[in-house]
């Protein structure tokens, strides 16, 4: 028996997703810049699939641009800012992805920017007063702060911080790989000029992200080359991936409520449990109030490394975190759970919930921790 | 009807390319960076693709990384280059694809690189003395030259111009997204640094690329954020692309000799006939030598626009095309024929040829084209 409690990391295709991109795939090969009518069939699926998208964020299809995963929208947003936008500061947090994370250190070494990152509260919460002390304190200002954090589920009130970058005449770009297509989210109704999101994390294809970048926003591309995406993101398009996108965000948008129900069932059924049954075990994060699909526990250090704990986890079937999936190749734990030192000397594992869990699974996978921490 | 002559710009996705990744969508969802089991079988894929494309171009598969395009995979070698490398000095050609001339034209404007032409002779192919001097003049030089002219077929040699880059201590890079899958090319055999190759050129899927990067380069990411591809290009694998790139590299490869052989049979008789019975149409490139699967001909302007020739080809059911489709939106006609002026006045039609193309469908295009010149 496997079961999955990593969605925070991917999630699998869903079948009709599966099955449209199939099609194309077999059906629709057009260059979709190519000007004759097989060129231009595809070009109208691609526009399309922009219009789907577009509608369901409440933006104009002009404002979405597709890319290969949401690790290039961030850079690419990030990175343009900087070259083309005048931004001299990024305010960002110590938190982020390391799409995120990275690419700004990149921009401080490299670019001669001043990066400055946001006072976090214990629980990982973005101390909202400094992030205000911050706009006060300096000018052309990008916040780059993300929407839910995929480590501990931590939600950013963005319409706040989109209130903030309004009144201090910043611009604000959010990582919402996260929240896209797993939160209700219409950004017309947010002060925002930058989001991005991924297929993969909401039961669509991997290799393929989006971009929303708000019209008066004039970016430049970080792929040079062809034409594409309104000369925002040279490269022939992924066509296929981008079906499978629109698909997937459509369907996981209309069964967002019951989404969101099943998945919070899970994770309040497993904080009780720990709870009653588990008090050596604390939760990182701001638990309570995160993200409907994410639990990230803290385990006493029982002499065990934190890759022998996912390690014996895995044996016995479970397939959890240690932190994200993007840095796992690297061996310095959780730059996110170190950064907050919430449960200092504890032992991050990161759970989060999908549609083929049930009550079952957290009802074996308490039984496994309680076989292994008592 | 429909007769395809736009292999060039994109070509069919085979089925068995198209079934094998519609399998590892079914059931390979794991993020190849997840350390559980089912991001294991994931990386297991991922590295099984590397291994099978670095086995055709006998190379190490650590020398291989996977992009979202081809367009990807040459800004990622021109910019580190720059960045990282110490290139002081590109020498390139004014036909080079846009991927690398439009990423070459903006180093020159930020990074303050010099940027140096290679001259072209009449027909377009490169002036090989005038590249070997341009080699004594300079130090700290890349060479970006790309393998086969994706509009008029030209094909450089790249035995000699990787000789040339050894003897001049420079580096060497080939944009070989037209050749890759379809020519037989053993990288151990030449002097390169540097290829990129796109899998939806040999029957692969749109959406990925790739790179060969000669182990002694250390690149560094421009795409920053997770340490997939061994740190430098971050960003969820696209699995399924990745999968069917090898796929259709395997089989592309295999079948090579056929392949070579049927295009180039229906490219020489097209030839053949339009010199017999269109003597008013002339080529353009070095046609007889260039590649197998590429003509590209000049046709007298009959108070037409380049355009309106066009929509008239896919009016009447050939699709062809103007130039490349990478830039079909824009309408200043092909940089690669207003470089060459081989026939000044004429209009460019670029045909290519692939596996659904007969004999049948040259014949219908010449009584088509006879209808419109006669």
């Amino acid at each position: 028996m496997t079961v999955y409690f990593d969605h925070a990391a991917t999630t699998p295709i869903r079948k009709e997703v599966a099955d449209e991109m199939y099609q194309v795939i077999l059906n629709q090969f057009g260059n979709p810049s190519s000007s004759h009518q097989i060129g231009r069939k595809s070009k109208s699926i691609l526009e399309l699939s922009r219009k789907t998208i577009a509608e369901i964020l409440n933006v104009l299809p002009s404002e979405i641009y597709f890319t290969s995963c949401g690790t290039e929208a961030n850079n690419l947003i990030l990175r343009s800012c900087v070259n083309d936008l005048g931004i001299k500061t990024i305010i960002s947090s110590k938190i982020e992805h390391h799409a995120v994370l990275n690419t700004v250190e990149s921009l401080a070494q490299n670019q001669n920017i001043n990066v400055l990152y946001v006072n976090l509260l214990e629980n990982g919460n973005v101390d909202l007063n400094h992030l205000e002390q911050l706009l006060i304190d300096n000018q052309n200002v990008l916040i780059s702060l993300m929407h839910v954090n995929n480590e501990i589920g931590n939600v950013l009130n963005i319409q706040e911080v989109g209130n903030l970058s309004l009144k201090y005449n910043a611009l604000f770009h959010s990582d919402m790989v996260q929240s896209l297509g797993s939160f209700p989210i219409d950004l017309s109704k947010i002060n925002i000029d930058f989001a991005t999101g991924s297929a993969h994390k909401f039961n669509g294809p991997k290799g393929v992200g989006l971009m929303f970048c708000k019209k008066k926003n004039k970016l430049k591309p970080m792929i040079t080359g062809g034409s594409q995406e309104r000369e925002l993101r040279a490269g022939t398009e992924n066509l296929y991936g981008i079906v499978g996108l629109a698909k997937a965000f459509e369907l996981s948008n209309l069964e967002l409520s019951s989404k969101i129900n099943h998945n919070k069932t899970l994770k309040f059924y497993m904080i009780d449990k720990i709870q009653a049954e588990l008090p050596e075990i604390k939760f990182n994060g701001d638990y309570q109030n995160g993200s409907y699909n994410i639990l990230n526990l803290a385990f006493p250090n029982l002499n065990d490394s934190n890759q022998m704990l996912l390690f014996n986890f895995d044996l016995n079937g479970f397939c959890v975190s240690g932190g994200s999936a993007c840095s796992s190749g690297s061996n310095k734990g959780s730059h996110v759970i170190n950064t907050l030192q919430q449960h200092n000397g504890y032992i991050p594992i990161r759970f989060s919930f999908g549609k083929s869990n049930s009550i079952q699974d957290i009802d074996a996978v308490i039984e496994f921790i309680k076989s292994i921490v008592k």
